[in-house]
């Protein structure tokens, strides 16, 4: 993360401008609950992808930066969102905007930033850009209210997760890396490769970060830990152990996951059970594949030092997991 | 009404088709939820007012349906997330379920509407079209947080109120109109007129449904009243009201608008003091002010059949008082 961080450092601070410039109201509420979430500690992991895309394939202008600004703040908005939606009290480690705000403030806000987005994307004047983010945003949209279904519902499969994953994360990962290498004018087979770098590593992103949320490891380091859980989501870790759980188990998760009571205590069995049964290892195992396509996609570009750089940041989303 | 819409009939239908094509989507809850929304018996102004401005300006292509679908889905994105209720409904730590879901739905279905937006405006391939919404948007979003504010508040001023709902309202009246004579190719001055028109007709229109809320007649026809009092929303009818109030009644305003303890029958005490104090009256006038510059603004377009019927809607507006 810091090799690449250190190869786009002026873009990205240019691309920090840019977001602090159009966050930006004569309604101090807007920037004062934006910034409490984007200068939180984000590692703006997202924009760096748009902005090394362009610079991997020789962009030398600067609507890039532009570009990237707008990924974060879809990201941020879909986050605000995502806040009224989840009643997790904590993001990155500080109270949800939500509960210090109102709900009504966050939903707004995120708006905001969204129209924001927009504008900054007209402002590159290239409408395929547009196009690859509005349908990223449309299908993040999907993506969302697909997983309320998936809540309190053990009957949710591997393939329904997968689907949720790949349209909540992976589509804004998939169209940050797109959209810069098409901003770079790159070539189709260029374009199709950071598409597909973008898609997978933000599989693999996602995989971890739901195996991060049940691993006592984290805990420890006083990271929090059982949202998910707490939130009665179904992700894969859960899917797996549900399918090699035995009675009592099975018992366990029903009344957990399906009926949502859960007691005090009962995290802690949860993270046994997800690790007993391997879940937590076949969920890094899947992170691992997703990865390796992430890095296989590299190969089609052109080997500078951001391209390897690239690769490294798929091994670091992994390296998170323990 | 009827009168604009017989002239555009062919071109509303088409856009009515559009719109129930393009909320289709692989997850059935966002079909399901945004149909009720949106054919709810909405009288699609909006929509009407961007292609009603295409053809007065001669416009002859078909992407004006588009665009005006995307000025319903941003209107419909709004209404769902006015939906989201606060966390008032917060007890002992817990939301409660139904809150929650309810308010989830909500949220990402209009995430998803305000996306198809902007994908069809995409479609439309006018990048000035897209320029001039998504600033709507951002206007919108911002007068939405404005409103926040002024909700409990007495100090809220003329000018304060003014500021609401020119963003809240008026900006998409605006830009709907605008941007259909841009996708007609039309004269900067008819652009200008257009907008003019759009954003006059939408202050007029809000001011007429402010004044509504506290209409005895309104609650004599059956419909719903007094959801901006319930809601302790300072309008310009309560704003009159209180700075015409004796002591008697400032205390009255205190305590349901700034301490929000309201109990039964000062609904009706309410209807009366903005009544009594002729404040009704004069947030009529303002809108007959308004709707007559927005008529003026029409002078400077094409002296066609559509241009009267879009006279006739500034009436139309404004009849709906009584």
């Amino acid at each position: 993360m810091d090799w690449l961080h250190g190869l786009v450092a002026s873009d990205m601070a240019a691309v920090d401008r840019i977001i602090h410039e159009r966050l930006s109201s004569a309604v101090p509420l807007i920037p004062d609950l934006a910034t409490h979430l984007i200068d939180s500690g984000g590692k703006r992991l997202r924009p760096m992808l748009a902005v090394a895309a362009a610079r991997l394939n020789g962009y030398r202008g600067t609507s890039h930066t532009r570009l990237a600004a707008a990924v974060e703040f879809i990201h941020t908005a879909t986050l605000l969102h995502d806040d009224v939606v989840d009643v997790s009290a904590l993001r990155r480690g500080k109270i949800a905007a939500n509960v210090v705000w109102g709900n009504k403030s966050s939903v707004l806000v995120g708006d905001f930033l969204f129209s924001r987005a927009f504008q900054l994307m007209v402002e590159t004047g290239d409408l395929t850009v547009l196009d690859v983010l509005s349908n990223a945003s449309a299908v993040i949209a999907e993506g969302e209210v697909l997983q309320l279904r998936s809540a309190n519902n053990l009957a949710t499969t591997r393939d329904d997760y997968l689907r949720v994953i790949t349209a909540k994360t992976a589509a804004l990962f998939s169209a940050a890396a797109e959209s810069g290498a098409m901003i770079a004018g790159a070539s189709a087979a260029h374009i199709e490769a950071m598409r597909s770098y973008g898609f997978d590593l933000g599989v693999a992103f996602q995989l971890i970060d739901d195996a991060l949320d049940y691993s006592g490891r984290q805990a420890q380091m006083g990271k929090s830990i059982g949202d998910d859980f707490h939130e009665a989501k179904v992700t894969l870790p859960v899917i797996i152990a549900v399918e090699r759980a035995d009675e009592d188990a099975k018992q366990f998760w029903r009344r957990t996951i399906e009926d949502g009571a859960q007691h005090e205590g009962d995290l802690k069995r949860a993270i046994a059970y997800v690790d007993e049964t391997g879940a937590i290892e076949e969920t890094r195992a899947l992170a691992r594949h997703h990865a390796d396509r992430a890095q296989s996609a590299l190969a089609a570009l052109p080997a500078l030092e951001i391209r390897d750089a690239l690769s490294a940041v798929a091994e670091f989303c992994l390296a998170r997991a323990y």
